[in-house]
């Protein structure tokens, strides 16, 4: 299972925006559609074996599993469509409570640090996807990994604060967007997997 | 320089479609726009290095030059509307007839034949991305390298006469979308020119 944590300080909390402004009125929910595209989406398929959190303003949680993810396009305003709909479900939601949005999206009340909590509690080692860290290509990888970012903005102190003691991890000498990051690390994967990297 | 070619089988030819159905009715050119995002785009800034030249059934072509290029934003429906805006300036072109549409793109009647002749003019070797091919970490790639991606179909078997003697290149063992492999070679030749690969 490879997990990835997105933060997004912008997107809505409740579905009422439009399809057709997504960088606008919608907060930059286009950056999370592009995140879901790349964590997901092979040629010819879904990857079953991956789940992408979205950790919006630190009350809303959207939890999308491969297994069981259904409707996911590769273009963006469809992929928005799957995400206003699961953010609807989640307008209410008291703690604790989980509601399920289309087949494979889940969504609750809760922040980044619950995310972290209960990533430590299942024994995953959360890896902070920033431009600083050691290269990945000669990162040594704890299996069950999870990779966390930032959307376009910079984590908060707080956030920083919870994601203090993760090891950081650089994809290479250009700042890149958070989706080409998923790219890079599935790709890393998928050739270590594949014992297609050399030593 | 870092050139990419895109063939575009079923993209439109007159810019009447609507933004709101790229995959359907604008003829899935939701492909040529992320394979546009993934060429030009870092997180600050557009990579003026790159030239992205989209082959639209044998018929149009357009070329994006990273050096000029404006109005180049992450979400798809924005970079549709430039694509629209080209693909209308287009229409109607004769034989040899160049037109200018917003900053950094041209349009012109042609066809990936005059593509790939002109990339042999300039002494740019083309490789063709496919699943076959040598692992790209693996190649030696010569200066000036240009990369021939086809959209969400084959190639055609005149295309592929076209580009019978093209090195092949694969970027793993997974079978990935167009603008995934534009992100992975981008990287491959990021980490090669900062001096950050091994060997």
């Amino acid at each position: 299972m490879r997990t990835f944590v997105v933060v997004s300080h912008t997107a809505p909390l409740e579905g009422d925006f439009s399809l057709s402004d997504l960088p606008g009125g919608a907060g930059r929910i286009d950056i999370l559609c592009r995140c879901a595209t790349e964590a997901f989406l092979l040629s010819h398929g879904i990857r079953k074996d991956v789940r992408l959190i979205f950790a919006i303003r630190d009350q809303l949680i959207i939890t999308l599993e491969g297994a069981w993810l259904r409707h996911l396009n590769p273009d963006e305003r469809s992929t928005a469509a799957l995400l206003r709909k699961a953010i609807s479900r989640g307008a209410g939601l008291g703690p604790g409570e989980v509601a399920r949005s289309t087949s494979g999206i889940t969504v609750r009340a809760g922040g980044l640090n619950d995310v972290i909590a209960e990533l430590g509690e299942a024994g995953r080692q959360p890896y902070l996807l920033e431009e600083e860290g050691l290269l990945l290509r000669r990162a040594e990888l704890t299996p069950g990994a999870a990779f966390v970012l930032s959307d376009h903005r910079d984590f908060e102190p707080e956030e920083r604060a919870l994601l203090d003691t993760c090891p950081r991890l650089s994809v290479g000498p250009r700042s890149l967007h958070g989706h080409q990051c998923i790219t890079l690390v599935h790709s890393e994967l998928d050739l270590r997997e594949a014992g297609w990297t050399d030593g």
